[in-house]
């Protein structure tokens, strides 16, 4: 089969069909999006190499339990062990030995086919197009901020950026009924949060307000100490951005403020599913290109680009 | 009246007996303690200049209050205006137009006598000695992390740090039940630790358990990446230092692990004197030496020295 191999470059591959093992399904990639962390992998984060990708779309081919063949499916891209102290604590997507799809131990969905376990399929109703599926990875990402803190609807609250995640995260906190405000450096992206009735603010422009949740997923370094200065003492900051890079901070603001940074990362997928199933969040106009499969290294190239939001691969023409 | 002024050097002043606002009240210090953050200031911490120093008892001389008068007291020394976002939130502590005793913009203990708001006056109960009661702000600090988290009886908790705030904090965190490691530099002030039957560990040690919460509170940047290197996932990082350097810190760890760090400083008075009354809290071991007033220069030499924990400062032999 025909996959899109990291191995220090970004190259195609004909790989062996994956086999399943007794409790995996075999899938059929139907549709993926090239996400912030695939870019940052091309970079040597995790140090991975193998098949990246985690956001997809697919189709079931084969599995022992009969029901999920011809399914379409997204996938929980955590693979938990089942019995480390993190596991028996409920807290899979924190196995101490876990494997992450295209992230780490684990070929991705950069190629025709993958393997996933059972436990980590997650059906896709009707309701939902490919198109839109296809984010319910990075959409359960935002989700999970609200499963970490309660955000009132009297709080304020800022996210800091307008790209991928920044984007979806405006969309599931404008739910909670709370005033917000998204601070970003790109006047196209901004405006279609704008579009959402929000607030919006350049980098560059000064800020007096200050909130009780300032939401960092700009991606980059470069947003943390904006960030922190946003915020009110006793302030919330949740940390979305994976870069691989340092940032020098002076902490003491943290202890005098007696602010509270919470790092977010994965989180379930149900909420996802039920917000695009009610169309409480759209996501059509995040989609800035789909290409081919075949096409994948000029997909990547759009990515790349400054006023790019989501790139898709769509596997099958 | 003697003071110990800081102006670029520490040296005594002569100065002017302070006045009395209409709802301070007039205090005669009768005992120091000089904490981390007088050391800090020595260095160009939050760039104070005046009379240092905020850890004290003292003995009500003025007040249109008369029942306070006579009275021993300590004091909160976050001077609030009573009126701020903050204010009205009930966060005196983090009023945004705050004052603080000998900290900024309000001049501090190191002095015969100091004022202080009739509200910020903590009346200390009998039972307590002017050396034990001089403990209250630093122990209302360390219990502060009990407000602000919820440590469980089954929790794994280590404190980084074996200085002065680190001990009151480890002797705060074994009440709770909780199973407790300190990780620490010097074996004369882990000692002291052990001796309350918490064990104790040399920083150069290996360690591979790991920790629900971690207590950073060693007065040092070093201090937070091994405090980072000992949690679970989603454990909770306490931050208590407060120093003016900035660190190199790799964020991505704590959004991977979503780490929860809490920054951490006052705390409130009451349940420091319920501790030391109940005697649930012993802190005499923790005095390394008690200089008179008119020593104070030679008291400062001796807090820097490796193996001192607390000195103290009595104004009137």
């Amino acid at each position: 089969m025909k996959t899109l191999l990291f191995d220090g470059s970004l190259h195609f591959s004909e790989k062996e069909m994956p086999r399943p093992a007794s409790d995996e399904a075999l899938i059929r990639v139907l549709m993926a999006g090239i996400c912030n962390t695939d870019m940052e992998i091309l970079k040597g984060y995790m140090g991975f190499q193998g098949v990246p990708g985690h956001e997809f779309v697919g189709e079931v081919v084969h599995c022992s339990l009969k029901q999920w063949i011809g399914k379409r499916v997204a996938g929980e891209i955590n693979l938990a062990c089942g019995t480390c102290e993190q596991c028996t604590r409920g807290l899979e997507r924190h196995c101490l030995e876990r494997k992450v799809l295209g992230i780490s131990g684990k070929d991705g969905v950069f190629a025709e086919y993958i393997t996933l376990p059972v436990k980590n399929l997650i059906a896709i109703p009707d309701g939902i197009p490919n198109k839109e599926a296809v984010f319910i990875e990075p959409l359960a990402a935002a989700c999970e901020i609200l499963e970490q803190i309660h955000i009132e609807p009297v709080h304020c609250v800022a996210v800091i950026g307008d790209g991928k995640l920044a984007q979806l995260i405006v969309r599931v906190l404008r739910l909670t009924g709370c005033r917000l405000a998204a601070v970003g450096k790109h006047r196209t992206k901004l405006s279609l949060i704008q579009k959402l009735g929000i607030e919006t603010k350049l980098w560059t422009q000064p800020c007096d307000e200050k909130f009780d949740v300032v939401v960092e997923a700009s991606g980059s370094t470069s947003g943390l100490l904006p960030a922190m200065d946003l915020l009110k003492p006793r302030g919330i900051l949740i940390l979305k951005s994976t870069i691989n890079e340092d940032v020098k901070l002076n902490t003491t603001k943290l202890v005098i403020d007696e602010i509270t940074a919470i790092g977010s990362r994965c989180g379930r997928s149900a909420p996802a599913v039920r917000l695009l199933l009610n169309r409480l969040i759209q996501v059509d106009d995040l989609i800035s290109a789909v290409y081919p499969f075949d096409q994948a290294l000029e997909a990547f190239k759009k990515a790349k680009e400054t006023d790019t939001i989501k790139v898709l691969l769509e596997m099958r023409n």
